[in-house]
């Protein structure tokens, strides 16, 4: 690409935009956890999946830990202590906390570090950008669980362009 | 942004990249709908929402139709006819088509395109790339109610990182 090209065009997507969208996938993934009863929010599923407390937990094991580890560069762990958090408050709180980590982060990641080659989680080889959008993308996927149990159960979930 | 950092810098997602991150989530879509038998696909819903052969008429009306609209700036319309495609074979088969469709049309974007603001299918303000990742978005999101729907039916579903 020329130097006249590449002072001129704008980026496909910037850092901010990125950031963003992301937030605002995180504000709808609250809003369904919200929108779970108490009981239901641990205790429902369907086909012998996990309940939606146990999805929000991995959600919760690999956004702002995935973000730390690219910051930092020491080996994230899927391996999350949720010891106390026995209430869908509790990990709402959570959820909220890392949304602001992961704000606080991005900032520390550099334009140039999002094609660098990483292994996420110590295993997952790819690019900061690939992992990133890997972990909105897997998200997405289980946030979507969640609606259909919160569908099963006859509570309306949030519109999905609600962020 | 200073002309020398924009000259080094590379892109945060490059075009190339993205379409590939878009076709290996049509690749895994399209591997969802392979695996629901025939009758399902067409008859079986949880919670009284969509059969996947209406989720997937969605998806079909929004990818290439949405493409079409950024390339040729002619407003897109939801209103796709599916008359006679009444098999899962047949499905799969326009899915395939409208593949190949986005990766040509694809070429027809210049990268300075991207963060033109745009009405999409005539209504929906943002630019060409928050609309096409909503149209992934949507895709991640109504697919993972195929999950659902295939475990429920007792099905193994393809794993989501294989694309």
């Amino acid at each position: 690409m020329s130097q006249a090209t590449n002072t001129l065009t704008p980026p496909v997507l910037s850092k901010d935009d990125l950031l963003e969208h992301w937030q605002g996938h995180r504000s709808l993934t609250r809003k369904v956890i919200a929108a779970f009863p108490e009981n239901e929010f641990f205790n429902f599923s369907i086909g012998g999946m996990r309940t939606f407390s146990e999805i929000t937990k991995e959600l919760l094991g690999i956004a702002a830990p995935g973000i730390e580890e690219i910051v930092t560069g020491k080996t994230a762990s899927f391996q999350r202590d949720f010891g106390t958090h026995t209430s869908k408050e509790d990990f709402l709180k959570l959820w909220d906390k890392d949304s602001e980590k992961i704000s606080s982060l991005w900032t520390q990641i550099p334009e140039e570090r999002f094609q660098e080659r990483i292994k996420a989680f110590g295993q997952y080889e790819g690019t900061v950008i690939s992992s990133i959008q890997y972990y909105m993308d897997n998200e997405i996927h289980h946030r979507a669980q969640g609606y259909v149990y919160l569908r099963a159960l006859g509570i309306e979930p949030p519109h999905f362009y609600d962020r």
